[in-house]
Formats: structure tokens, C-alpha cells, sequence
């Protein structure tokens, strides 16, 4: 009756999104796919491979075609040190409908591989949504796109957003109960081999685990309150 | 105030939609896009840059990522000698979820390279959608995508099909009435120098012309009523 395929960039919430899905489906059922868009952070692939083969999951890494450029995906832009609520407006980590390709080439696999009753699981959260920083994160974006897919599929996959409605100290607050072991998450953006502390989702992630009142087992490069922004540390 | 990026396979659909951009957008501002995803019938990008150039349009080519299988990418697996209305249910050359695959990344082209008030032109029409051969065809499907596409841009960009509710020979038509020059557009599934003629969209496409009343410029290498299926001519 199908398979999950968790969209798993090896982070917080894609992993929180991961042991969700194995609470729905036999571990042999679930697939976390990596995607490889060119970014920087290129780590979170081998991140989400560990996490995935310790569960004993199937993980698949797929290409997605050249990105228009963004800070993500441009070595030589400096990421800012930041949070996302100082950053108003269009996050500049936003890649040009990279959500949408993601889902759409993610769909086509579960049709394909998954067939009827397959689920996609999709870890946006309001935190992403929050002031239209991702609008390819938003309830608006994930009910437009759970249509498509669901429509597109002969209704053979529907998309799956558990953290649709929740903050990020809320994701980990419902991780810690499923036990989620958070220790070999990643989330910086900047590639270096600590997290740096310090651009938008190192803050989200510090800031995120201290309001959980959940220990952060991350180690930090830097501290946000002292730094400015980092290339890759 | 944005440009026109059309979904270009060089096809008799995606063809009248260049014609019907040229009419709203000037000519520097439209965009032909192919799409390479390993379909045999790689001879439609040329075609299409032929067409498009002809037109003095931009043209660029796309790469998507390596697809499921289907019979659109595998060439050992035979096209089927039929028309679409013979082949009830789900099509054969159905390739899981294509089209919000190429939608999705034509949608992040947009908005990177023509901004604000930009609109993506998609040639799906009611014979693709009829009796859900191509769910990635249907109205539904395309209410859903245009939805996602506007909300995932910060509504810069809007989805365009103004083929959506007419049958292959209204686009003919349509396409006639505009001055379109069909002789170098190019439908066949079967990759071979000629239009095979048998396989399901070379029949639509002579049906049409003839439906249309509309002259067929196109050589076909063999006639449906007496031939078997074919492999790439």
C-alpha cells in the first residue's frame, strides 16, 4: 500500500519528519531522498545518508537540474549573520522555487518507485512561513501543491506536512518526544565543519532548541551576539 | 515588466503558445524553453530551436534530472500503434509527473531571469486531458500548479494556458488563424527522420489536420490504418 518518501535534507525538521514517517510506515517503506542543487552546504547529503542508514531507512540522492544562482548555491556570497525575523521581507537563502522542483521531482519518484497509497513527506513549518521569508514554505504554497501532486499522480501520492502549523522549538519539542536524536542534524548554511553559529538557521537552530527548553547538542563555531557574517568557516 | 517563458517542446501546441507570447510580449521578451529529460525523441530541440529562432525568440535548453523510466525515455520498449482514445486509461507515454516537473523549474527560471510580472505559457489542451490520459494535463492540475507557481514566487510570476479548454483541431485552427507555420514542428514519439505516423501523437496529429480542415504539411513515413508498432524509425 506504498512507500514514504521523506524529503530529507538532514536538518531538524526533515528528520523530525523522518521518524514520523517510520511511525506510520515499516522502516523497508521508507526512502529519504537527499537532493543535490549545487548548494554550498553539500554536508547535509552525507548528514542525512548517517542518520538515514542508522534508522535503517533507504536513502536516495538526486541531481536536480542547474539553479538559477543564490546565496546558497554561490560560494563566494557572504551569508549574513542574522536571524529571519531581522531579515525582512525575501530571505536571501530564498532559491527561485526550489521547493516546488523539489516536490514535483520527489512526486514522480514516488509515483514511479512508490506507486498507490505512497506519501511524500515534506517538513516546511510555520517558523519557514513565517512573514513570507519561503513562500514556497507556506500553507497556501503546500495546499496548491498537494493538489497538483495528488491530481498529477492518477491521486496515487498525496503530500504529507506534519510540521505545517508548528514553530521551530514546537518541531523539537515533538521530536524529543518521538526520540529524535538530534546529534548528527545539520543545518548551517556555510558548510564549515562546525555549524557556524551565526547565519539565519544557525540562530533558528540555537534559538530554537533554548526555547524548547531541550538540550542543544550542537557544537557552535561562534556566537551570534559576537560575530559577523561568515564565508564558509 | 517581465517576460514570456514558454514551455516549447516544438510541437503543434507548444508552438501556437510561442505565437500566442509573441502577440502579448515583444520578441526580445520571449523566452522558448526546452527540456531535455532523456526522452528518445531529442530531435523535438532541435526543432524547436529551429522554430524559435526563426522567430528571432530566445531559446535555451533545460536539463532535467534522470526520470523514472518510461516508454518516453527507454528506447526498447515499443510505442504502441494506437490513438489515444484506443488506449484507455492511463497513457503509456505518461512520464510520473513531467509536467510539474517542467513547470516547477521553468517557474524558478522565471523568476530569476524575468521578474516581476512574468508569465510561464504551457500548451496543454483538452485532448491531453481528456479521460485523464495525462492528469498533468487536467484543469484541476493546472488550477493547483498556477496556484503554487504564483504563491512560490511571491506572486511574480503567473501560469498561462490558453490552450487548456480546446481539442486538438481548435488549436489547429487557432494556430491558422495566427499565421503559425506548422511545417517545422515536430510531434512523433518514435525519434526516427520522418513522422512515423502511427504511434498515439503522430495520429493525433494527422486526425487534427484533417479535423481542422487545415492542410498537413508533414511527410509521415507510414499509415496508421496499415502498419504495426513502431521502434524508432
Amino acid at each position: 500500500m506504498g512507500k514514504a518518501f521523506v524529503l530529507h535534507s538532514g536538518g531538524i525538521d526533515s528528520t523530525t519528519c523522518l521518524y514520523i514517517a517510520l511511525n506510520q510506515f515499516a522502516g523497508e517503506d521508507v526512502v529519504a531522498v537527499s537532493v543535490d542543487y549545487g548548494q554550498r552546504h553539500i554536508k547535509e547529503i552525507a548528514q542525512s545518508r548517517t542518520i538515514t542508514q542508522n534508522l535503517g531507512c533507504e536513502h536516495m540522492t538526486i541531481r536536480l537540474g542547474a539553479q538559477p544562482e543564490s546565496m546558497l548555491t554561490n560560494p563566494h556570497q557572504e551569508i549574513p549573520n542574522a536571524s529571519y525575523s531581522e531579515l525582512a521581507g525575501v530571505s536571501p537563502t530564498y532559491v527561485p522555487f526550489r521547493n516546488g522542483q523539489l516536490l514535483s521531482y520527489i512526486a514522480g519518484i514516488a509515483h514511479a518507485k512508490g506507486g498507490s497509497g505512497s506519501e511524500v513527506f515534506f517538513g516546511a513549518h510555520a517558523e519557514d512561513a513565517a512573514g513570507w521569508a519561503y513562500p514556497d514554505c507556506t500553507p497556501e504554497f503546500i495546499g496548491a501543491m498537494a493538489n497538483a501532486i495528488y491530481i498529477g499522480t492518477y491521486t496515487q501520492v498525496r503530500l504529507v506536512t506534519p510540521l505545517q502549523w508548528l514553530m521551530k522549538p514546537d518541531v523539537i519539542k515533538l521530536g524529543n518526544t518521538l526520540g529524535v536524536d538530534y546529534a548528527p542534524t545539520w543545518s548551517c548554511y556555510a558548510g564549515g565543519k562546525l555549524h557556524c553559529g551565526t547565519c539565519p538557521t544557525c540562530r533558528s537552530r540555537r534559538d530554537g532548541f533554548i526555547a524548547a527548553g531541550v538540550p542543544d547538542p550542537t557544537e557552535y563555531a561562534s556566537d551570534p551576539t559576537t560575530s559577523k557574517g561568515v564565508k564558509d568557516v
